[in-house]
Parts: structure tokens; C-alpha cells; sequence
């Protein structure tokens, strides 16, 4: 399958670097100014490598603007900074998105006050929601926000995959589709589905938590279970 | 310990329940109109039983306006609903509450578009801090929020209390009250200290993942557990 993922932050490389080389698909990663980010002196602040740096280990990794990527790719994840997601998506198009599932990954985060950081679309809307707004023939689910780059794509390193990850989105085929990339791609065993694409607003406000218990638990990767009693009548 | 609890809902009432009768501690339920409330024809639309019903069960259990139960009280419960939350404190009054521990377990849910609701507060500010700032020489710790009221007060129920429940202030001596209360009265082990009351924007948004949550597992109680892996360097 070709996988394009738009973004070239840890995200979107922590992504293309799991599906591309142990999962064995073709990933391709859409950027804003693609000779910008293979510049060997171009580093972007929270980056440990510049980005050429990054490509020379993966070389197999297709890198185009989002246009070319989305154009290109069969499932589109979005790993775009929440900030710059909407301006990446107009510039990858609606017309080279149609029909595409899109894995919303992104949070609209806001730094401008400093840590922790607020958010940008809240409470009675969310990122994903104006995804699915301005992509309408596009089908969106919302998933893997909830955890550090390093744990969507391996989270079976942390207590053995004991904990969940959520989906939320209009279209039960594209959940369907995403559930088994979770699963067969990534290794996720305790997936719950929340509803439609409105549900997002949980996961996304769920961040305002998460960057406290960050900080609660020092800094170190975490997740958090669901717990319910056994044989308990639904 | 005289344990005052402002708001005579099913949160209220399962707050004074176990406090009075397997605590044993002197509990006192405050509420806007005594002579309404104890009616035997008053019946809240969300409650199973009038609230004389239910008292004529728990005859120990003081009950009196915001202000009294404010004024007689050591230590104090908000288990108000959260739109009328304010209110209640300003009738109850600064100088009533002035010193003592506000353990604010209310969240600040908007149903006025329906199910599910929205929040009153959100982002940047919170219940608990306009609480704070209503009563700035009161001590406002924010727990409890997060679980529904039968967990509150029986965390073993559940898994047999293998989850976790927050706590959010400015008052590190008030927050160690609270951290006693929560453990040596209902019986929480795992409590997470998040940090000052801005932190309670956290547990208050969570409550748009908790309603998704609570419908994807049909219903039943249930609650998170936090996942570190153990002997991680912090």
C-alpha cells in the first residue's frame, strides 16, 4: 500500500520509518518546501537531526510536497503540526484527497502561552471535526493523538501493550480500515471506537490531562488504561 | 471531623452516606432552600428518591442552608451541579469558608445542547480556579471529578482499586488533607498529584473523553489507570 504521510517532524519520522522498513509498505513523507527540508543545513528547533540527515537512513522514503504525497498515496496519515494542519491540507488539495482515508494524528496545540499548552480548537469543535469540514469527500479518523510518537508505532513497549488507544470517525468502513492498520501494522491490542468524528473533541481536550500527567510521572512514556469490571452487564 | 457538603444531588447524598455512616465522621448536607428541599414532594429530576426519602435513612446527617453548613463545617465537599456551583459559594460566603479545605468535586458540564455536553469552562481557565479566585482565602483542592459518585467513595469496586484518581492545588498541606481523606475514608491507593489548581483544567476537560468512554463501554463504571513501565528512569 502507499502510505503518504504529511509532516516531517518526529511524528511524521517515528511513522514513515515503523511503516516503512518492518512494515514493508511504500511511505512516501509530504512537506511545505521540499528543497527546503533536504537542505543538509536545515534543523527544525525540536528536531534531534536535520531532516537529510534522518532520510539518509531511509532512503526508500519517497519525500514530495504534500501535493505529490497526497496525490500519490492510497492512506494518508496526518502528522502535521495541529497549528498548520488545515493550510497543509488546502495545499495538498480536496480533488488529490477524495475519497482517501486520513489518519488524524495531530493536536491542536497552542504554545503561544508557554507550557502547558493550551488548545487551539476546543470543546464544542475539534481538529479533526474541521478536517472533515473542509475534506468532505475525504473520510477522516482520528486516532494515535493520545500517545507519544514512539508508542503509536510500538506499543507493545509499554507494559506489554496492557493500555488503549481510541478512534473516532464518520465512516465505520475507514475505522475498520484504521483499526487494522493499528492492529496488524502497529501491534495495538485494546483499540475502542468513541462514536463519530465529534468524539474527537475527547481525545483532543484528553491532551490538557495528558500534559500534567507528563509531568506527574516525569517525563517518561505513559498511557492510560481503561479499567471496567469484568462480566459487568452492559 | 465536621464534614460539610454543599449540593444534596446523588453525588451529595453518596459523599454523605459513607462519611456518616461507615466513616463516622459528623456530616452536614448544605443546600439553597432547606424547607424545599426537605418537602416530601420534592423530587429532582435526576435522583431516584425525594431527598426526605433519603434523609429519613441518614437522620444523622445535618441539613441547612449553604451558609450554615458553611459556617458549622471543618472541611468542605462542592458537590454542587457545576452551572449553579458559584452561586452556591457566594450564598455559602467567603467568610464562612475562609481557611478550610474545598475539596471541588463538580465539573462544569453545559447540557443545553444536550448529550453529550459541553463544558462551561475550558482551556484556560477552569471550575476549580474561578473557585479559587471566588474564595481566594479558601483552599480548593480539585479530586474526585473524574469517576462517578459510587467510585468515589468505593474505588475498590473497581478492579479492586487498581486505578487512579487525581488531585489539583495550590495548598500542598491541603492537598495532603485531601490525599488522607481520599485514602484512609474511601480507600484511593493510587493518587496522582497533577500540581497547582491550574492542573484541574486538565481533570475538568477529560470529562468530554469520560462521557465518549462511558458510552463505549456500555454504560458500566469504569476508570483509568495510568501506565508507566516500572524501573523507567524519571
Amino acid at each position: 500500500m502507499k502510505v503518504g504521510i504529511l509532516g516531517s517532524g518526529s511524528v511524521g519520522r517515528t511513522l514513515a520509518a515503523k511503516v516503512s522498513r518492518l512494515v514493508g509498505q511504500e511511505v512516501g513523507i509530504g512537506t511545505r518546501d521540499v528543497a527546503q527540508l533536504m537542505s543538509p543545513k536545515a534543523s527544525a528547533p525540536n528536531e534531534p537531526e536535520a531532516f537529510a540527515t534522518w532520510h539518509s537512513r531511509y532512503p526508500q522514503v519517497r519525500v514530495g510536497s504534500f501535493s505529490d504525497i497526497a496525490t500519490w498515496a492510497e492512506v494518508v496519515f496526518n502528522a502535521t503540526n495541529g497549528a498548520g494542519t488545515l493550510a497543509a491540507l488546502r495545499s495538498a488539495g480536496r480533488d488529490a484527497l477524495s475519497g482517501k482515508v486520513i489518519i488524524d494524528v495531530a493536536n491542536p496545540l497552542d504554545f503561544s502561552r508557554g507550557f502547558p499548552p493550551s488548545l487551539l480548537v476546543v470543546n464544542t469543535d475539534s481538529l479533526a471535526e474541521q478536517i472533515q469540514r473542509e475534506l468532505p469527500d475525504s473520510r477522516v479518523v482520528k486516532s494515535l493523538n493520545t500517545v507519544p510518537a514512539g508508542l503509536m508505532v510500538d506499543p507493545a513497549g509499554l507494559a506489554g501493550g496492557d493500555h488503549h488507544i481510541f478512534v473516532s470517525g464518520n465512516d465505520p468502513g475507514a475505522k475498520g480500515e484504521v483499526i487494522t492498520i493499528l492492529r496488524d501494522w502497529f501491534g495495538w491490542t485494546h483499540i475502542i471506537d468513541l462514536g463519530d468524528i465529534t468524539s474527537a473533541r475527547g481525545t483532543e481536550m484528553y491532551l490538557a490531562l495528558w500534559v500534567r500527567l507528563l509531568g506527574a510521572v516525569g517525563g517518561r512514556p505513559f498511557n492510560v488504561r481503561v479499567v471496567v469490571n469484568d462480566g459487568e452487564g452492559s
